[in-house]
């Protein structure tokens, strides 16, 4: 019981051997919110199709009702981390309920049917997660299900309880050690969690329908965390003296009809073992749930990081500091203190003032012991909440209520941060350094409920898991679909012409030159004729000169000088005449065809070009550094030797519905437009780039083809001409288009990957 | 009948519209040669086994007799390649028959066996081929298909001939054009192929059992050429007046039985118009095939570069020169000229030595027209040989027989040729520019007659074919049977760890760091236990930093920033101790476990360490920049600083069987040996790397393991680590290892690509 606990720990935590592994950890949270409608009234709709209805959804599930969502994160190391799923998955959760809803954004519900029976259970798959609710609704009454609070999962990292292991001497066992480290801490988080409601209690008052009777009349700081929460009853009582102990009590709890199953134990801390109560007996604890944190309603994803830090903190200081020697008694006096905490008035000041500022200073006094560098306002805040409790929170949201009513206060906050959701939608909150296509691909995957862990983040290395079924996908689509060398094939410009060539393709005539000298020779070959100069590796278009006329010796060195600065290797080939097209090829079938149109604005009569440039650029859809689906145009050295080049200046106003283009090539990089044509491009040119796909035994590709005119058969002669298959094509400018349908294949690749999503809509 | 011909081609030959594609044209050579042992002896084995035995072997068949090897080159488009490819297929031809056959090196067979039924025809597969060497053999005798030769097929490029066709205005059909063209030159060859005969012609002796009757007492420049060599019977002429006088001859040649088939035509200028005679109704000529080139003795492939280069000029001069307005007259003279040059005394001047001497000066003069630069050597060549018949082919062959036989002549260069085949056996001659692996790749794709295309020969891209079956490879092992996210897993080690480790598998513990100060934070960590810092993507161990025992925070830092300047992420890592090997898996099985051990040199209590090195180096397996199995030792600063820190200088001298470290890497790279292991490693160890592999979805990888002690089983509690999982591992220092058997894993390879040559055997 507790020994080592006792005698050592204040002083084994600052030694430098565990030091090094303070700050590992595992961490998880699980928020429940009410979707509301957007005047704030309960969602009359079901749960949204476009999330995967499983009841075992990994990220998005309903919880007691069907309007109750609950967003579940990812275990991860650190809270950066946390934090970042947790705000990518509540915007996979905005975005799938659509524009007309909104997550509610207290702990206390909505105003709520005055029918009981109109609170609409979830709608599961399977009969006994459908019974669970009954017996619930039937034990507790409907209502006060509805009340919703975030779970805070917290796991020591190994090593930390390695080091804390190696260094005692008492517990021979690592498991025993490890569980009486975890009871300490929940003995000690009963015991002092008053501290938590005080600071971070957010739920003062109900709205409509919540009580039956009107229970409690005054405003308080957490009903929620009250006995008039949500709380088994009395007669539920469980020691936390030993793991043995803990689990006995429960199970005759449950023997004695108390619970009807273990799961049903509402303790503000819950012992974990694994999936199952009974995973505790073999494995020992392994991490603990804290369920008693009320919803912040003025954090956007419900909890603050600087909430999550504390408690991080407070769990270390709970290990650290004494407990009382009756370990029953000392749990049960915390429930006590907790419920006179959560029962005072928002405004007033606690009754336990005192002991919490000596809380504070015994924490700040630690963090400083251990190097740990916590958020620089963490101590700040905490000690203006104690001086001035409206600055609590349920301080803070009790004084928004006063200026209307805590449902106008609430449907502020609400509207906030559903605006935010929408603001680019486009983005992952969370991931946003990521590439843009990684980003749309882990929107559909947590929407889909495919679990995605991220491998290498710079790089942009993906595992995503369906049950046991697991693909590894970097940079948005390199996937196990495609063989090694048909990438490599298609990296090689003219390994691939070479093949496609063999099988039958137009592809434009050139040569490979590994030498200035030898390219020079060849001079004649090409001079009549149109043709391009290019590094046998493009990137971005450098390197790259065009004659559509030919052109004369001195233009062609230099045009061969330019390139082979750019690689060692260069290709002269004769230059296609029409308009470039992409085709996005998954699987033998073309889902998107795209138009890029160079870098351009359409003159109004009245604005210069560079009033123009601003405007267009204004659009959300732009920005810089490919983090966007479209680039903002430059007005830059090339770009006014381009317009130069027209007899424009930037000051220049062109006239209304003319078009003045910026650029000359038309890469989205450098702010062309890209422009939907799917449906516009006949089948017979969508079956030669998939064909052409299939010569180079690819999967996954994007051809860029040459096609003079579009209503000429693709057999007719020189119809087309493809100049590159890339492996590695950008989706994201298909799913956002500056013009024209938007072509989601971040969809159409994940459901190539898991064609068992499929099979089981069917 | 030639009408364009005759007006126009000496001017538009020279038309700069024309000129850029006159180099451009298609080659190909079958040359065919008697196995004979190391005495001289027709040999009496069969064709070797190691050579796949398929009639249609697309570079290594039998002729005729089961001896008769005949060596075929694919189709080239320059000379450089074709003679590339004569060499290796030379090389493989050499290497397959193992180390006591010899190809004999002269058009004349060696001795025969004194009854004719003692030729031994060629055992082919198809009852069809058998029966058509019976006919031969009936119609000619066994004797006469003894002779050897070289065919050189030649193709004007479609460029070259668009561009003369373009200028020209008499002939609107291009097929036509083209037909006419190569029938030009075809009555040109066969007027004026005296020349060849005389500078090239290289038969001037039969040898024992050749002529039945002794027919020929004289020598001459060529039997083979002549009446006495390989002919139809008188009867059989055939018009080249046009594509369809030709072809009714032919047939009419069969309907009369003077053929047993059309492709028994034995003219010195075949017309080709695809595999079969009746393809040149259909399509006309494609390519035409001279026949009537003898073996060149002096040349290690039968024919030299220079040879080669005097024919196609001469093509080209025949295009470009007048013909008879006769054409079948025309032919016939040159049957005559040419049994007459063939039957002057090789070392009399010819008689026609005044019309030699003006097609030379009128050959330099159209190169000089059209800018062509032959070797500087050919005009040279070729009058002195008119000056002095004894520098023609046929005069040295007979001056060095003078000395003693022509058959002792002939083993002499021979037995050269035999030794330079063997005196690199790991190289494939005319490719020894590619990388190692591939060319032992490419050698056995050519004994195993799969069809090898270099697509990109600085990438070392091949295509691979057998009969419909395509496979692609780059860099010896980058093939289909890979996906691309496996070999992007293998590529990224922090991925690799992560899914080895969640696979259960032991990799050494660590952490990547994308910056110094992170790194440094870290120090704890690692600080007391052995671990190893390193940029995240290494090259040949750059940035590396070991730390057996440890390190102090300032070796630390040293060893961080060391990383940091290979890459922008670093792991660190602990360090495993024990002995690391080196796992080849293919496709779920091991086939091969190397150990490799930094460069030493053994003392032998006499020389010093500079002595020992020089004297190990001198290895034909040791070389520079991976293009031998092994490289030679370097002295350089590295090697001297570690032999400092031994107590050593390069003049100390070791004592006897003491081995002196160089180097503290074992990358063969530096100098290394390789020891194969494969049948000391436990199989335990292998299904570690079996079953790692499989983890990272891959199919061709090299697994780096860290085996304490090999004894103990892989099972036991940190019996080994994973330390990294290869992609591209190379292959040659499995095949080539210093010590230890040799494992050639590009027959495993290959057989994994292209399974059917299995099943095909059982």
């Amino acid at each position: 019981m507790g020994v080592i606990v006792k005698t050592d720990l204040k002083k084994i935590l600052a030694n430098d051997r565990v030091k090094p592994y303070l700050l590992k950890a595992r961490f998880g949270i699980e928020k429940e919110s009410q979707r509301v409608d957007l005047t704030g009234n309960l969602a009359k709709t079901d749960h949204p199709k476009s999330i995967s209805l499983r009841d075992d959804h990994p990220y998005i599930q309903r919880d007691f009702a069907e309007t109750q969502m609950e967003l579940i994160t990812p275990v991860t190391e650190t809270l950066e981390e946390l934090f970042q799923y947790l705000a990518a998955i509540h915007d996979v959760a905005y975005r799938s309920m659509g524009e007309n809803e909104m997550l509610w954004p207290l702990s206390m519900p909505p105003q709520l049917p005055e029918k009981e029976e109109d609170i609409v259970l979830a709608k599961l798959n399977s009969a006994r997660n459908i019974r669970y609710r009954q017996t619930l609704s039937n034990s507790y009454g409907r209502r006060k299900q509805m009340l919703c609070g975030i779970h805070f999962n917290f796991e020591f990292s190994d090593e930390f309880i390695q080091a804390l292991y190696n260094i005692q001497s008492e517990l021979k066992d690592y498991q025993q050690f490890k569980t009486e480290l975890y009871l300490k801490v929940t003995r000690n988080y009963l015991h002092y969690r008053w501290l938590v409601t005080y600071f971070y209690g957010a739920s003062p008052k109900s709205e409509a329908n919540f009580f039956q009777e009107d229970s409690l009349r005054k405003a308080v700081r957490s009903i929620r965390s009250s006995q008039y929460g949500y709380t088994n009853s009395d007669d539920v009582q469980v020691s936390y003296s030993s793991i043995q102990n803990y689990l006995t009590d429960l199970s005759s709890m449950v023997k004695r009809g108390l619970l009807s199953e273990e799961k049903e134990f509402y303790s503000p801390v819950r012992l974990r073992g694994g999936h199952h109560v009974s995973d505790l007996a073999d494995h020992g604890v392994n991490y603990i749930e804290l369920r008693n944190i009320d919803i912040n309603p003025f954090a956007m994803y419900g909890i603050s990081y600087e909430q999550a830090e504390f408690l991080h903190l407070f769990l270390i200081y709970l290990l650290w500091k004494d407990e009382g020697s009756d370990c029953d008694e000392w749990v049960k006096m915390g429930n006590f203190y907790n419920d006179a905490v959560a029962l005072e008035h928002p405004l007033e000041p606690t009754q336990f003032e005192k002991d919490a500022k000596g809380m504070v200073d015994e924490m700040e006094h630690l963090a400083a012991i251990l190097d740990w560098h916590v958020s620089d306002t963490l101590f700040i805040n905490l000690r203006e909440m104690l001086m001035d409790p409206s600055k609590t929170l349920a301080g803070r949201l009790y004084k928004e209520s006063e200026k209307s009513s805590q449902a106008q206060a609430a449907m502020c906050l609400a509207k906030a941060n559903y605006q935010k959701s929408w603001d680019q939608p486009y983005q992952l909150t969370g991931f946003t350094d990521m590439e843009l296509s990684t980003q749309i691909l882990m929107f559909d995957c947590i929407q889909l409920g495919i679990k995605v862990e991220i491998l290498d983040r710079q790089e942009q290395f993906l595992k995503l898991q369906l049950n046991d079924h697991v693909e590894f996908v970097k940079n948005g689509n390199m996937t196990s679909k495609d063989s090694y060398i048909s990438t490599l094939i298609m990296e090689n410009k003219t390994v691939t012409k070479k093949i496609l060539q063999q099988h039958g393709f137009r592809v434009p005539k050139g040569e490979e030159f590994q030498t200035i000298e030898q390219a020079f020779r060849s001079y004649e070959i090409f001079a009549a004729k149109p043709f391009v100069v290019k590094p046998k590796t493009t990137n971005y278009g450098l390197g790259i000169s065009i004659f559509k006329e030919g052109a004369n010796y001195e233009d062609y060195q230099k045009a061969v000088m330019l390139a082979f600065k750019e690689d060692s290797s260069i290709l002269i080939e004769e230059f296609l005449n029409g308009t470039e097209y992409r085709f996005f090829v998954v699987d033998d079938q073309v889902y998107a065809v795209l138009l890029r149109i160079p870098a351009n604005v359409t003159g109004d009569g009245n604005h210069t070009i560079e009033e123009l440039v601003v405007n267009k650029n204004r659009d959300s859809l732009r920005g810089r550094e490919h983090r966007t689906p479209l680039e903002k145009i430059q007005l830059g050295e090339l770009e006014n030797l381009m317009l130069k080049s027209q007899g424009y200046r930037k000051d220049s106003i062109p006239k209304r519905g003319e078009i003045v283009y910026l650029r000359e090539n038309s890469n989205i990089s450098t702010g062309g437009d890209s422009i939907d044509v799917t449906d516009q491009i006949p089948d017979d040119y969508k079956k030669i780039a998939v064909d052409a796909v299939a010569a180079l035994g690819a999967k996954i590709s994007g051809i860029d083809m040459i096609i003079e005119n579009k209503e000429v058969p693709a057999a007719d002669k020189n119809a087309y001409g493809i100049i590159e298959a890339n492996f590695n094509p950008s989706m994201y400018m298909h799913i956002y288009p500056y013009k024209g349908k938007s072509r989601r294949l971040t969809l159409h690749l994940i459901h190539y990957l898991f064609p068992e999503l499929l099979q089981s809509r069917n």
